[in-house]
C-alpha cells in the first residue's frame, strides 16, 4: 500500500507518492532519435512517447542519443514488435541496442519513457503460466537466474510489484528483451504471449531492474 | 589486506582467504560446449580452461552449457579476439552470447573460468590512459554510466582492486565485452589495448560485477 504525503494548503490534498514519482520521471525523461546512424541526418528530440516516428517526419531511427530517463524503443508503430531498452548513453547503430541477432529488421518505429517508481524494485516470478507452481520473489539484477537457485531456463508468469524490470532470454542480459512495470497491466504478466507481441518463447535467464 | 584463515592442525598455517576461495572456484566451474546448435553433436566438459579447442577435437563451439561457475570465451585460440561472458545457463547458438552484430564472426575456439573472489568487486575507473584525470569507484552494477554521472562515453584506464568485471561498449550491457578481474595484469588496464586484443575503442558505457 502507498505511503501517502500530505499537502497543507486551504484544505487538505492527499497524493500518492508513487504517482507522483512517476510523473516526475516522465517530465525528466528526454531521448534524441536521429534518422541516421552516428548521429546524422534528421534529428527530433521526445520528452513523451512517440506511437509513429514516420509520422513524426522520420522513415526510421537508426541512432539514439538518451538524454536522461529509460527508455523502450520498438520495431514497430504502436509499440508492438521487439523492445529494445534503452538507458542514458549513446546508440550510434541498430546493433548498439538490439538484443536479438536471430531476427535482425533494423526498424525502430515507436518509443516510450519506461515508468518506474524510485522506490525498490519488486516482482514474483513463477514456473507456470497464470501465476501457478513454484514462485520466487525477486528485487535485485540477476544476470543468472540459475545461478540464483531458478533450476529452469523458462519463466511461467510474472507479477511485478513495484519499480520496472528488464527480462532477457539469455544469461547475462542477451537476447530478446521484455520491460515489465507495475505501472502497466497491473504488473500482472500472466503468459509469455503478454510480455511483448514478438514473445515466441518462455525462456527467460536473467533479469535486472531498471533505475533512474 | 585480505583477511587470515587461521587453521590449526599439529601446528598453525595460515592461508590467504582470496586464495582459497579462488581455488573454489576453480574446481567448481563446469561448462558443456557443443559442435552444433541447439546442444547438438560432439560435446565437451571443461572444469579448467581450454586454450584451443580443435586440439580438443571440436572445428568450433556452437552451443553451451555452463553448469556452474561463471567463464570467458573467445573468438581466437589462445584467449585472444571477442570476448563472450558466459554465466550459468544455456546458450543455444553463438549469437545468445555474443554482444556485438557489427563484427559477427561465429567462432568461439578458447575458453577459460573467470577468477574472482566471492568477496565484494570493486573498481577504479579513470578518465585518461595510465590511471590519469578525473576517477570514480565502482562497486555495483551500473548499466549507464552516464547515469551515474560519469559523463563521457569512454574510459581511459581501470584499476580492479578486487573482484572481476564486465565493461560493455554501450548502455544496457550491451555491444563488445571485456573481462575485467583482479587476479590478472594485477588488476591493472592502462589503455584500451591491455582490454582485450578485439579492443579497437575506449568506448565504455555499462559495466556490472560478475558474482558466483
Amino acid at each position: 500500500t502507498p505511503h501517502r504525503l500530505e499537502l497543507r494548503t486551504a484544505g487538505t490534498i492527499f497524493i500518492e507518492v508513487p504517482v507522483f514519482a512517476l510523473l516526475q520521471q516522465v517530465l525528466a525523461a528526454t531521448v534524441t532519435v536521429f534518422e541516421q546512424e552516428h548521429f546524422q541526418g534528421k534529428c527530433l528530440e521526445f520528452t513523451s512517447e512517440c506511437c509513429n516516428i514516420q509520422e513524426c517526419g522520420l522513415d526510421n531511427i537508426r541512432s539514439i542519443r538518451v538524454e536522461s530517463g529509460a527508455w523502450v524503443g520498438f520495431e514497430h508503430h504502436d509499440f508492438q514488435g521487439q523492445q529494445f531498452i534503452l538507458e542514458r548513453g549513446e546508440y550510434p547503430h541498430w546493433d548498439a541496442y538490439s538484443g536479438s541477432l536471430s531476427y535482425h529488421v533494423e526498424r525502430l518505429m515507436s518509443l516510450r519513457p519506461i515508468y518506474c517508481s524510485h522506490q525498490s524494485s519488486r516482482m514474483i516470478i513463477f514456473e507456470k503460466e497464470n501465476f501457478l507452481g513454484r514462485s520466487v520473489e525477486i528485487c535485485d539484477d540477476y544476470p543468472s537466474l540459475q545461478a540464483m537457485g531458478w533450476m529452469m531456463p523458462e519463466v511461467g508468469s510474472m507479477h511485478v510489484q513495484c519499480g520496472a524490470f528488464v527480462c532477457y532470454q539469455y544469461p547475462g542480459y542477451r537476447g530478446q528483451q521484455y520491460i515489465m512495470e507495475c505501472e502497466r497491466h497491473s504488473g500482472d504478466y500472466q503468459h509469455c504471449r503478454t510480455w511483448g507481441s514478438h514473445c515466441q518463447t518462455p525462456q527467460i535467464q536473467s533479469i535486472r531492474r531498471i533505475q533512474h
